[in-house]
């Protein structure tokens, strides 16, 4: 639809809005007649906001004493735009959130390596550094609709566990030439310093050595204790896991190291029940975050919204159906469409009125397309837990209720 | 430098750094024993990092009675990257802080339209969106170094009045086009809902209505009340005033309205006691942010780094010297470079520990060079109090104390 031809459409809709309201008396309540709160040293939100992350255990229990919580799930149906509130970006971790004093920190680099260092942060942030927007997903994303689907998720319980922040560190090849590592050394091992002491082996493919960093800051100021402070490793478009919280150690070897994190957790169980290892890179994958799970709308326009993402690099297009997946329409994308980042879309919707089901579909600059759930379910089984990235499909119904299904 | 001659030089600092100390000990502090804190709805800053805004009456004014407040600062020498965090952009308010109830908030738009509308915040949310990462500046950013400089100023005293977001809202076009603009009309009365009633007349170029938009988002979430929650005015480039905030008015018409806000303030004096009345777009800057002002550095390797910014568009390069304007060297830039938007910069420096100054200019894609202190008041003189864009310079001392000086 042509933007006139739709803001034509449009102004009726909001026309009707106002119809019945007196400009005046409108108006009247308005303009604050005394002084406002004073300026501070923060901005705090306004009471009138209510937004927050929900901690869970295991998925789909939810009402839980928080010290049971192992993840807290990112509220994309409450945002707008991109970049993820840094107090809202989504946790995972293993042991909790450990408080760590930076003047005690430090980064151990070693293994095969022509030498060993031992960094404070305060090295790290001496160094040459780069900031990227990027998102992080845990690996298990989606996994609350792999079987079946509860109609009363929100997009939050759904895909709430990916977020883009805007981090900021040193790069790994910066790090790879201080130590001189060795040239058969192809695997890096990257430690958490949490109880828990997550540990990955990580490929050092020369994708990874380009794009890896150590970051120390988070949409412009020092990470937080939830997101890894006072060092995380950021490993553009691969699993969450990955990212290293609290990174205390990077070892050279020319061989994984089987942690448990390779081996009992994080390995992707096939359908003849055999499981695949180092399945490391996230899929290409959208969601429709408004009108989603157990919100309302009004017959008329409705702006439909979303992000999409891929660990392979930028989302060339997104596609939206509004009948079920019989006919598809190109959304528009918010630029600077960024590699690995999130990217917001929207596309203009009068709604009839009548019961449907809306899909959104991201296609990557490499050229994957997110399946629809039928050939994702085929070909990867129901035994699986991670990598979930099948289209989303909100059903709603003549009330203009939306609810999750599978399609 | 090539990048393994840096490297190499600052391997030998590294090495410098840990010499004296043991691994074994090093790491023995390191892990936690027992398990973290929770996970929760927000992750809260770490309790070692100590990071505010200064509020500050009128300039040089710093301990003051927090009700006396008219802006508070941004802590650039403590940020990374290029997004600020959202609460800790810039303030800069004429009547404190409104707490304002958006079920009770209202945008009236009307004058030289074909019909006025009364749009609710919940209306603006429902219409197509846009978002985009943009520098908001005080006009007055940069003032306390017009006459004389403060010695024991920090970055975030000189040029805590700029900061950059990522804002969500609809385009002021779209609402050009609901309403039904006259095409007379040439103007646009932009007024807040705080006590202070700020309203400024907006010229319609093509320029501004292409970019300007009217935002309920602010880093992913509801704006802060802070910064004009519900609704706030964003004009791309242009003096942070225009960026009216607590918006409840938008008004077409055929000539400037000559408020107190654009004829008793924000007018600029010239040398020659004559006023320039709206003088409003932001020019060409940069200012290093590491090392700056009260910081101490050591003889070595010292990366330094700051942020670039222009209301034409692009930052184009961004050149340092370090032997006070003698020379200069290209400094690196963050990716991706936005229009309208700060740009991290950054060049790798060995100080050989000798009294220099330091000192950042700006090109941007127009072609506009950031100009020294001497041209700059040459050409304004020092009856002016906005619009100052002039180097920055950073004087180091012997030992390594950075202060603030005049070029």
């Amino acid at each position: 639809m042509s933007r006139r031809r739709f803001v034509t459409a449009s102004a009726a809709a909001a026309g009707a809005v106002i119809g019945g309201e007196a400009l005046a008396d409108d108006l009247a309540d308005v303009p604050a007649r005394e002084p406002g709160g004073v300026l501070s040293a923060f901005s705090a939100r306004s009471p009138y906001v209510h937004i927050g992350r929900i901690p869970e255990a295991t998925p789909g229990k939810r009402n839980i004493d928080p010290a049971d919580a192992i993840n807290s799930k990112t509220p994309l149906d409450r945002l707008v735009g991109s970049i993820t509130p840094t107090d809202l970006h989504y946790e995972r971790s293993h042991a909790g959130v450990p408080n760590i004093d930076p003047a005690k920190h430090r980064l151990l680099i070693h293994g095969m390596t022509r030498k060993q260092l031992v960094l404070t942060p305060d090295d790290i942030m001496r160094m040459p550094s780069i900031s990227r927007i990027v998102f992080i997903e845990c690996t298990g994303n989606g996994w609350e609709n792999w079987k079946k689907a509860d109609p009363n998720l929100t997009v939050q319980n759904t895909h709430g566990l990916v977020s883009s922040n805007e981090w900021t560190g040193v790069p790994l090849r910066y790090l790879i030439d201080l130590v001189g590592k060795e040239a058969r050394s192809a695997w890096m091992l990257a430690e958490g310093g949490d109880a828990a002491a997550v540990a990955r082996s990580i490929p050092l493919t020369e994708e990874i050595m380009d794009e890896a960093f150590v970051a120390y800051g988070q949409n412009g100021e020092p990470l937080r204790p939830a997101h890894g402070f006072p060092l995380r490793l950021i490993m553009p478009g691969f699993e969450g896991n990955l990212n290293i919280k609290w990174l205390r150690r990077l070892k050279f070897g020319d061989e994984p190291w089987m942690t448990r994190w390779e081996t009992a957790r994080y390995t992707q169980l096939l359908a003849n029940g055999k499981a695949v290892q180092f399945q490391l890179r996230m899929e290409t994958n959208s969601v429709i975050t408004s009108p989603s799970g157990t919100m309302t709308i009004r017959p008329g326009y409705n702006s439909i919204t979303g992000l999409a993402w891929s660990g392979h690099g930028r989302i060339a297009k997104v596609e939206v159906s509004t009948d079920e997946g019989r006919s598809w329409q190109r959304a528009r994308m918010n630029h600077p469409v960024l590699p690995k980042a999130q990217t917001r879309f929207e596309l203009d919707w009068q709604w009839n009125g009548k019961p449907t089901k809306i899909v959104s579909r991201a296609t990557d600059e490499k050229g994957n397309v997110q399946p629809d759930r039928k050939s994702f379910i085929a070909k990867t089984g129901t035994n699986a837990l991670f990598h979930y990235n099948a289209q989303q499909t909100w059903s709603i119904d003549g009330d203009g209720k939306v609810s999750n299904v599978l399609a």
